[in-house]
């Protein structure tokens, strides 16, 4: 059976349409049931899809005049929703053309894009940007928000929990997730208000909420596997990923450094490569590329905006995996089965701290 | 000559008088000049000094019947500075019976009392946390907040900004550090108001402030060797701290699990050990552990409350350098020299966010 078609935005990205266009023809090359729309700049597009008959074979170009640059501010950007690549790619998730929507660009545009495009589900306030990440366990975390939330109050951590503790049954087939806060200490006491409440809150609920709440985790812990679910603010959430990566990749050029010190430890780097290389690929961000945005009526996946086309070919292969799954459909009636709309923020009269000033502010993080 | 006496609060860290005695006598062993106040249960310090002649030939115990929990809110801490092992081994600082104090006692209690003791410099609102990190470049980076204030506004990270460069001057002998404000995102758009106005205003004053502000940074890039400093609120600088403890370890145990999983990788690593013994040396957190809270008029070193004796023993050696080094004059002088007292909150009424409420809220972090 053949899916619905993958929407890539094909101008985001660092590199842009080379990069986007070979990663979706690698995804193909080992799924050929993949089909796409392509949107961008018809003639580089078509340019590109030359070098790649496989893809332009099961492909359409639809042809989108404008480009989202990376340091836009979403409020610009969302004007241009309906000439740009990106707004495009999800208008054919909204109409239907497509099953999800792909990119690698700005991260705040996207999000701000999608938010106005497809709408929140009942229950949910504002979506969050999940990724699977690698761990010592058995499987990856969920990890949310990474980026798509700078500021968030009480409501909208719990809400998170809420839609990651679907997302870890529905992709791992868990009955009660362990969910943690992330927090810089495990004691109750540590923290801020917002972290306080939502932990009190969450408490509270975890019967109802068919998951086990678990209280707070530091970040020195989150890969040690004995969590299934991470929840933060994305300002928080894009620090630690990125420290992560940042740290794994220092190793990765000190282990270099050090295996080249001397001839004997040279020597044991060749014979111990079969090792590397799994170390390698285990680390390798490529490896994980593709965040969701939880909590959409409608599939829309961000690609790390410095990704190799190995990467984008990852983040096509998770939206692919996620629209199979029917992911929308399944969260949406696992927020309804826990009653998520109880959690909502009944207006501007929250007890909860301010959100930040206009939509600016909201949703201008970088992504993971 | 001999150094002004070192004050090791024995009571405080996971591990409690045992661990800290052990480090003592490890700093001591290295450095024969080092003298000693030991501040705790009298007893049970007596008891431990029984196994280490060294360190006893070189200490004096100062009893204190109470300790400070890690789980305390540092409001309640504060009513006991005068019997706890904590206030009594700030108390000596403060008299002049200790040139510093060392503890791995709670984060917020200690910021706390150490505040209120030995009060802030001329031009410092908060003091901050600042450590040094390894990266790929020639020295070490200094980063700070790493966790005594978990909110930070606008004037508290310009105040940090011009601390970390200050420090950076005196530790690494540099003319104009590079000085950069943690992000999710290297663009002006991105990040909280705060930190858009802290770049705003660390811009415009470069010039005066005898360093070289540039930018912002994202938490992938810290160990990369091409900044010098560091700046970030507690939360975020924790978070990142430990996420890059975390993966570190993360890859030590993939490394080794992927070593073991062949014969030839397991010969491949054998041959290879003083590589991996190197790799170990340098990412083993108790060889960088050692923090100082930077703006006060007095030194108080924070040693991770999980730290091994070796941990212990690095935090006391850093107390000893900054003692010689004059740490807390020096960077006086720099404050008053590069004009600080401009950026110095006026008071209540400033443009910048409010502090979070309460002295408990300010110093609830969970330090490095």
């Amino acid at each position: 059976m053949s899916l619905p078609r993958i929407a890539v935005d094909a101008m985001g990205g660092d590199e842009g349409v080379r990069v986007m266009i070979e990663g979706a023809a690698l995804a193909r090359r080992r799924h050929d049931r993949f089909k796409f729309l392509l949107v961008g700049e018809e003639t580089r597009i078509a340019q590109a899809l030359e070098n790649h008959p496989n893809l332009k074979a099961a492909s359409e170009i639809l042809h989108a005049p404008d480009v989202v640059s990376g340091d836009e501010k979403p409020t610009q950007a969302l004007r241009r929703a309906k000439t740009t690549s990106m707004g495009l790619a999800i208008d054919a998730v909204k109409r239907g053309q497509a099953g999800v929507a792909v990119s690698a660009g700005n991260t705040g545009a996207l999000m701000a894009m999608a938010k106005l495009a497809l709408r929140t589900m009942p229950g949910i306030d504002r979506p969050a940007l999940a990724a699977l990440l690698p761990t010592l366990g058995e499987h990856d975390l969920v990890m949310l928000d990474l980026g798509a939330n700078t500021e968030c109050d009480t409501r909208n951590l719990i809400q998170f929990a809420i839609m990651g503790a679907a997302y870890a049954r529905i992709v791992h087939g868990l009955d009660a997730p362990s969910v943690r806060l992330l927090n810089i200490g495990s004691e109750e006491t540590k923290g801020t208000d917002n972290l306080r409440d939502a932990a009190s809150a969450l408490k509270a609920a975890a019967e109802q909420l068919a998951f086990s709440f678990d209280g707070f985790i530091e970040a020195d812990k989150i890969s040690r596997g004995n969590v299934d679910v991470v929840v933060t603010d994305g300002f928080s959430g894009n620090i630690a990923l990125k420290a992560m990566e940042g740290a794994a990749r220092f190793v990765a050029d000190l282990l270099r450094r050090s295996f080249s010190s001397s001839l004997r430890s040279k020597f044991g780097f060749l014979i111990s490569k079969p090792a590397t290389e799994l170390l390698k690929h285990h680390l390798d961000p490529n490896n994980h590329n593709g965040a969701v945005f939880l909590g959409l009526n409608g599939l829309v996946v961000k690609s790390h905006g410095g990704a190799s086309a190995l990467g984008v070919a990852h983040a096509v292969a998770v939206a692919a995996r996620l629209l199979e799954e029917n992911l929308t459909e399944r969260i949406a009636a696992d927020l309804t089965r826990v009653g998520a709309e109880a959690f909502r923020s009944s207006g501007r009269n929250t007890k909860a701290q301010p959100q930040a000033a206009g939509a600016e502010q909201e949703v201008s993080g970088e992504g993971a």
